[in-house]
């Protein structure tokens, strides 16, 4: 993995990069569908990247227990399996793990839980996880980390953090293979002083890039956005910077400004196949469920570009939406990605622009030579 | 609309021939997907027609009750509210309404039933329903019918019958539009006698096709078989013979080879809604939960062309469906489909070049021409 950046901001913090990988080149920022099951639930591949997304990720707790690591192996690995011949990025589990609540225990040596499909113990350690994710193929890779709640206290934090660290250290060295990025994972709580701590260790490790992870789990915007720009600060411009958790089009705006170059969040695909769709850039809502849009011919957005938009009338897409067709998941999820992957694309258009660089010459060529 | 039958298999009743109306010609012998409520669930229109499929079915009834006629006209007709530009046949109501069951009420003047949905009091008559689906505008309509069940007495369905015919003169009275084929519906239950009659009368009337109801209802297949042929032997050759809720791969060739031309069923999409995808092109099953399947490399049909086949395993698509993935209902509807298409297609094609007819170009160019 080689990441570039092209050009910054000097106004903001926000960059226009490329990640280049051995399954393609992706321009950042972006936003990364998320695929829990090897699949973004009711789209193909050729839908996924007909909304502008360039990277997918995949959660490797999730596979591991179904269809199971062996499986996707025998099927030909995360990319043969997901039919997705660009860049994947999988997660380590522990964010899954933590979320099962008191189904879990956590120990030096790792944690174990209870299945969320039949409560058979499970045992995760940091070096299982890097060989699940060496063995199902991602190109980007998470290690272990231990989460907390919102409520933590900040002893418990501290605690955490410095398992959490130790933990990295056994996952460099559980790693075998090369062709793999495994990401450093910045914990740290609400707690600036940790936040700032843990990117500072973080910057001095050979890491390929910087996965934030324990933000944006409840706390205010601006508290988010405040710890964020400790954590942003310590860490080096050369190499990307992942924002775990996030997908709302106003929150990428705010944090890619800061100078976060991945997202990843279920929200854009969960609110569509809730029926809820974004009808502008800033994600204000609209609920497909409403009687009132049946009779509606216009599209959701006019210049969207996204099947639903291009092909369907709201009243059409409400009447699929109340009736329960599938098409109407799949729909809705594309329009919504479609807006992430506009978002993205005008943040980086317009850095691009701002520093006098002819971007899509250039970017196209850059992309060319790197596949 | 136009039929022409552009050969006959001397050795068996079975034709090709081409159906021509204002939204495009359809190869016949075909089957049509059901898109009940204004798309065949999961499915868009480019979709469905990857399958092969030409012409598509939506029932009047579900789209009366839900978004409502209403709502349709105000979307822009039928053909703009399912995307689908190519032919449409809407059915009446009349089987759906028999369904119910204990919740309706069948007199002179039409039936009276409770709505599946809200329970509210409906009323639906042969008039109504004319007018309902001259409204949504499809190419081909059907009048109202009176279903009975398969152990109906002789004279039961006699007179079942004879108010069939007399709803059918009712409907030939209410039809305003002169653009669409509203097509004779011949019952009968399973008497041949009184399928003998109804199909001798329906051959003297100025029907522009014949739809063959109440079969396929639980009786053996050779009971069907009989009967159809009994119905088939009394009716003109140059019209198209529509044969409802009928869509086995084998019952197609069965049937087809009797010298019926239009087809329908929900079977294959609800069967691959259900994760099961027929694997030759006999229909015999594969279900895709078996958790056996799930490091199973292979297409489920080598040579089919789906984008089921050619670009998942069967590993992939269990995988998928064992994750209720609605992807997994789209591709296993596309896939039973498309064994549908295949099917059809054999059929004509055999029929064209045992005949001696260089089929392809010829209908490619009558097909343009027409279009």
């Amino acid at each position: 993995m080689r990441f570039e950046v092209l050009a910054v901001d000097p106004a903001s913090g926000l960059r226009a990069g490329l990640l280049h990988t051995a399954h393609g080149s992706v321009p950042t920022p972006t936003f990364m569908p998320v695929g829990t099951l090897g699949t973004v639930k009711s789209l193909t591949p050729v839908d996924v990247r007909a909304t502008g997304a360039q990277i997918v990720l995949g959660n490797s707790y999730h596979l591991a227990l179904q269809p199971g690591v062996a499986t996707v192996e025998r099927l030909g690995g995360l990319h043969n399996f997901m039919r997705w011949d660009g860049p994947i990025l999988t997660d380590s589990g522990g964010f899954q793990v933590f979320s099962l609540d008191q189904l879990r225990q956590v120990s030096e040596a790792g944690v174990t839980f209870a299945s969320h499909l039949d409560g058979a113990p499970t045992f995760l350690s940091p070096e299982c996880v890097v060989d699940a994710q060496e063995r199902l193929g991602a190109d980007l890779i998470m290690p272990l980390d231990q989460c907390l709640g919102a409520d933590a206290t900040w002893a418990e934090t501290a605690d955490a953090l410095e398992r959490t660290q130790r933990w990295w250290q056994r996952s460099l060295l559980a790693q075998r293979r090369s062709d793999q990025a495994l990401f450093s994972l910045i914990q740290g709580g609400l707690f600036e002083d940790l936040r700032r701590g843990a990117a500072r260790a973080a910057a001095t490790e050979p890491a390929p890039g910087f996965a934030i992870g324990g933000l944006s789990v409840g706390e205010p915007k601006d508290v988010t956005a405040a710890l964020l720009r400790a954590t942003l600060d310590e860490l080096p411009a050369d190499r990307p910077r992942y924002l775990m958790g996030v997908g709302h089009p106003q929150d990428l705006v705010t944090y890619a400004r800061l100078g976060v170059d991945l997202f990843d969040c279920v929200l854009p695909t969960r609110l569509g196949r809730n029926g809820t769709v974004w009808c502008d850039l800033q994600g204000q809502r609209l609920s497909l469920s409403r009687r009132a849009l049946l009779g509606h011919r216009g599209p959701i957005v006019p210049d969207c570009l996204c099947m639903a938009c291009t092909e369907w009338s709201i009243g059409s897409l409400a009447a699929l939406y109340q009736h329960r067709d599938p098409l109407a998941y799949r729909l809705a999820s594309m329009h919504n990605l479609t807006i992430l992957g506009r978002v993205a694309q005008d943040l980086r258009r317009a850095v691009l622009y701002t520093a006098g660089k002819t971007s899509m010459h250039r970017v196209a060529l850059r992309n060319t030579r790197a596949c």
